[in-house]
């Protein structure tokens, strides 16, 4: 079978680039206006995970996120004809949505405050859907007391017209505080010697779906199709993107302040050389990739380089600290819940991301994500 | 010819509002995760147009917009023939977009202090058009210039599958900064014997955008039609929603708190009895309709309880303050580059508005905005 790349699968960064670079120069000439209010911006921040402007006492990060395509997964499984107990899936989709915020903001060092709900749909109808419309609430209201944020509001517009009849476009916008402002994590004190701790994925989180979805339609069951251990491609799929903010928090409560945080989301494992500043990163231990990613790997044939520069491959946020921290983080994250290890370590040396176990390295041209 | 409402347009609110109830039950449980970070919410907020949170120096608030579907009269009015200079209108749509948010966020007494763009276009096509991709970039940032805020950054997925073709889901997100704590306006202060100041709209804004289009389809010449001023009904109907921050920051800078403000979006003038508490609005002035919202009336049938419980009719924003402040609010807007006028006041008695100059009641029934 041929392999899927992303582009194949819709998205062709290539046409949106140019649009971004543009509005990126744009927004950072903006920054002087925040003199007025006798603030100022944290300039490192521009091209990071989320915006931080520097208020005096505290730093105030903030993000909008979009859920992407992930929705449609669920809107196809729920019309599977083996779908007799009616499962909407909108309570996990919540919790994706949410993540894409959430698991941003803290990459910076902040602690997530309040958040707000974009649910734009392709129509009125879209809500009148009682079971739909109250697992999306209730998905929604679980995540945010899972990482103790307050659901400030939101939009709920009928956009026919613009939404595809049917669809709902989901995005969450976040608002965080860095304080005290020692927790700021953009890199600076990311340095050779540091080790690599990677919090492990659920699954395919809300990124590589195109792919996913492209790989569904030539299965000859689709979503339908089962993985080896049982459970239907597309349940799989949704299962949703873990929130990494409980971790983060529990390492600012324990003095642990990270050089660098990484949210694993398109681009794979390239985004591990997200930082400005050239340092080689090499692994030398993976997580297990979970079972609906190397189902994906095999189907769509991908190789390993294909893979892990698209997928998550089983490593959902990055945690760069101190060697002497990286036990100590390894065993706070597991009590807060989610599943850790130490990967490798950064070293000077070119920008690269050498992951050994696979044979396999990724140099600085191949991840481009700042203007 | 039969009146258009804005059911028939294609909202249908009573298939929403169940949804949005049990969104706003389940946000409001999710307050008491702020006691964990040390901060509490401003309780008096939710219902109101932004949401507010309490963090000791300070208020924070928040906010997310969505435009709506005006851009799709941009698209339809660059399709025209006679549109040979092949504008593209996206200046003015971003500068909607904004104005979305911003007028939002400076109802509670906020100064906006950054944004952030969500463009959800239909497929990666939508951003490689050059001179629309660029008027988007331009607007949006000469908005933000306008308003004084940084653009922090955004969000510019392609999501074939959820947009439609060629279209786009525009929002913003927006962060505002309370400052002092006493310039906090949620309506505590409103009395009898205030003041309405109202200031004037450009045209319909970003409401009511359902009913123009419908009444464009019914028009033989659609949205090249002409107004009696010669303007052609899509041109008029383009002109970017004024932004209103400029006038609530020139009368924080000389001291004048509004006991209140509503940005009168949808629903019309009924928007104006917001506020929880009952009281009576005597209006005794009104501001001229922009022509595009005369015609509108006019071609789709409208009565003036119809026009003026939909649409802005010439109010785009109202400041309740002070009898005593009335005069000099209206001179510092009219400084600030916006038209005002003193059009009522706020009197003891049943909530409803009366508009003397109509013969016009809304009750309090006619408005139903809150959970």
């Amino acid at each position: 079978m041929e392999s899927l790349d992303y582009k194949q699968s819709g998205v062709d960064y290539a046409k949106i680039d140019p649009l971004k670079v543009l509005a990126q120069r744009a927004a950072a000439d903006t920054a002087r206006n925040l003199a007025q209010h006798g603030f100022r911006e944290v300039a490192a921040s521009r091209g990071e995970s989320a915006y931080v402007v520097d208020c005096g006492d505290f730093y105030l990060a903030s993000i909008t996120e979009c859920l992407g395509t992930k929705a449609l997964v669920a809107d196809a499984m729920r019309a599977l004809p083996g779908n007799s107990d009616g499962r909407t899936y909108y309570d996990q989709i919540a919790q994706d949505t949410l993540a894409m915020a959430i698991n941003d903001i803290i990459t910076v060092g902040a602690t997530p405050i309040s958040v707000h709900a974009y649910w734009a749909a392709g129509g009125s109808d879209w809500f009148a859907d009682e079971a739909r419309a109250r697992d999306l609430v209730e998905g929604w209201k679980r995540a945010c007391d899972l990482c103790g944020v307050s659901w400030g509001g939101g939009e709920t517009p009928a956009l026919a017209g613009v939404v595809e009849p049917g669809r709902i476009d989901l995005a969450a916008s976040c608002v965080g505080i860095v304080r005290p402002k020692s927790r700021l994590t953009l890199g600076e004190k990311l340095a050779a010697g540091d080790a690599i701790v990677l919090l492990e994925s659920s699954g395919i989180h809300a990124n590589g779906i195109s792919l996913a979805r492209k790989l569904a339609e030539r299965l000859p069951d689709g979503y339908a199709t089962r993985l080896d251990n049982g459970t239907l491609f597309g349940d799989a799929l949704l299962a949703p993107t873990l929130l990494y903010s409980p971790v983060t928090e529990a390492l600012a409560a324990t003095g642990i302040v990270p050089h660098y945080c990484v949210n694993i989301t398109g681009h794979g494992w390239r985004k591990l050389m997200r930082h400005s500043v050239a340092f080689t990163y090499r692994i030398n231990a993976l997580p297990t990739a979970p079972p609906v990613l190397q189902f994906i790997q095999r189907h769509a044939a991908l190789d390993d380089r294909e893979a892990y520069g698209t997928l998550n491959m089983g490593a959902g946020f990055a945690l760069f600290v101190a060697a002497a921290d990286a036990e100590r983080t390894v065993q706070i994250a597991r009590s807060a819940g989610a599943s850790a290890l130490i990967a490798g370590r950064v070293e000077a040396g070119s920008k690269r991301i050498v992951i050994e176990p696979l044979q396999l390295t990724f140099s600085g041209d191949d991840l481009h994500v700042r203007a």
